[in-house]
């Protein structure tokens, strides 16, 4: 089957970009002695997770409960972090659970947290790893200072079942290099061990080697690249691996084209870039604007477009954002050269618990 | 079961809240004679949709042939309406599948869409309805002028196996009721039937009857408000009855709070209101500013609140977007004074084509 069988909008990957996004960043880390820990959360998909791990990555992340549990039951449990406060006796009993089929890492950033993992895997004869989430100007979770971190630290290092591993913080370009130094000093200080410092955000995934004090890195989206990426010079169009083919549905007038991929193909990410807001690009017209969406449209303004597209003509964009919109879709069609060789089940997607 | 008993997060939806705005626009659509045709994009699920049938609905409406597909065979398929252009071998095969089972209305806005239409039905032994799509400044789809919804009208209404059902715009506040007439007009002076004039979005939802050319409405999110209707006061937060039960997973500092809601749950809508970007409205918290999201976290500023969320907290947030946010979930659980009354699946989640 050709990809031009398929119905649109379709989300597509291609394999020999796909591959050599996998094959390029691997080699990246094996070079700099840096654990390369994939982000699932991109891909939420066995099969490329598979790829990771035989390319030489040392576990995956999973932002949620529910994804590691796919990635257990598919085969992948060998080492994964969960990069989140579990918190709740629903979710405590799971990951309690879990880790009796997986090597579990999680974060936490409150004490709030750390009574809640050492209440539950009190007894159960179960280890918990736990790393500290340091917020180094991210402005997300994660705790405010060395001190903190410290504090809880001794916490974790104190609690029967559960056991220190070091820290992580999102994201970490090479400016947040101090706040990894300081933080890892006030251990060191205290005697608490850190064996996994934990950086992460495709961005800055080739300057992990400028914090030499990363022993690992979480990245997701290197695999599939998008229209930031694009724009950002991270990946090239050949390298962007994720698309979505879509068909032009209307063409009002002389400057509009109407696709039949809106919201809840692409995701509602809109992204405000220098010339505008910005949904994705469409690889066939690299003049068109796609500036906008209803949930079933993508809005193209091809005004600058010397040949523009006719009803019927069917485009691929890359979105802007690969990891909401992979989240939109129940499956993930694998390309190679035009031809389909596989259709993958998206398991983890909406593994939102 | 209680609602507290839920892990988050989760998507609720109050019953008293639903049925009472189901109630109310139901009353005002048959107090103005206007038909009532839902639009099903919001809620995708049956349940919903057999309760605004129940109240007096003439149809539904459904975005894409797969959402249709869901109608029809959830006993919904008295009069189903998809507002799209439908093209390609593949849609308009299901398109005549379709017919066999379900009362159709589509709609066109070019003569590629009718020729294939026109091709697909002649011989099938089936009857397909199309409406001319008109543009009156959505700037989305549909014919530029009187003159080629003529046009187009006259092609469907020559071809055998189409009937020429009428015209439909989106969207259509008061200020376009002169572009309906001029439209109506040409078609009238033409010879063409046109017994529908479909108005749509809930926005204008009851000023329908200010148009009184319109026979029929689309509306999709007066069941369960939002973010949006709140704040531009379509909906009370007693009337908003789509909500995402989160939890506080963290509180880095005093400003601060982040829920484990984030795009994968509310969906990526961030809409910009006059005091910064919004991505839902949470109950509890008034004074809280809900202003972005990670994938997993929904970020919180929670510096305005004299009473501040505290770890572990469970808050009720509005979604700025309903549709895309619903789109999200494989469940909708059905709340009623606290009480979990029904779980439902949202069978039209994903169906994108």
């Amino acid at each position: 089957m050709r990809v031009e069988d398929l119905d649109t909008p379709v989300l597509t990957v291609d394999l020999d970009a796909l591959e050599e996004n996998l094959d390029r960043y691997q080699d990246y880390y094996t070079q700099h002695g840096i654990g390369l820990r994939p982000h699932i959360k991109t891909h939420k998909t066995l099969a490329i997770a598979h790829m990771q791990m035989r390319r030489g990555a040392i576990g995956l992340t999973c932002q949620k409960l529910g994804e590691a549990e796919v990635m257990a039951w598919g085969g992948l449990g060998q080492d994964l972090l969960v990069p989140y406060n579990i918190l709740g006796k629903q979710k405590l009993d799971r990951l309690v659970a879990l880790a009796t089929q997986a090597r579990i890492t999680v974060a936490a950033d409150s004490d709030v947290t750390v009574a809640g993992l050492a209440a539950a895997v009190k007894g159960a004869g179960v280890t918990v790893g736990v790393i500290v989430d340091v917020d180094l100007g991210g402005g997300r979770t994660g705790v405010q200072s060395p001190q903190e971190a410290v504090a809880l630290g001794r916490r974790i290092h104190d609690a029967e079942g559960l056991e220190l591993r070091g820290i992580m913080a999102f994201p970490t370009p090479p400016a947040v290099r101090g706040g990894i130094q300081a933080t890892l000093a006030a251990l060191d200080k205290a005697g608490l061990p850190h064996p996994i410092v934990s950086g992460g955000s495709t961005k800055s995934a080739l300057q992990a080697h400028e914090i030499p004090e990363l022993t690992e890195y979480r990245a997701g989206e290197y695999p599939v690249g998008g229209a930031g990426h694009l724009r950002e010079g991270r990946h090239t169009v050949a390298q962007c691996a994720l698309r979505v083919v879509a068909t032009v549905v209307s063409r009002p007038n002389d400057g509009r084209a109407i696709l039949d991929c809106g919201s809840k193909t692409l995701s509602a990410s809109l992204v405000q870039f220098d010339d505008g807001p910005c949904a994705g690009y469409i690889v066939e017209y690299p003049e068109a604007r796609l500036h906008g969406f209803s949930e079933e449209h993508g809005h193209v303004d091809v005004s600058r477009c010397a040949r523009k597209p006719h009803i019927g003509e069917r485009v691929q964009v890359l979105p802007v954002h690969p990891c909401p919109c992979v989240n939109e879709h129940n499956e993930l069609v694998a390309i190679r050269r035009g031809n389909v060789e596989a259709v993958w089940p998206i398991y983890a997607r909406g593994k939102i618990r």
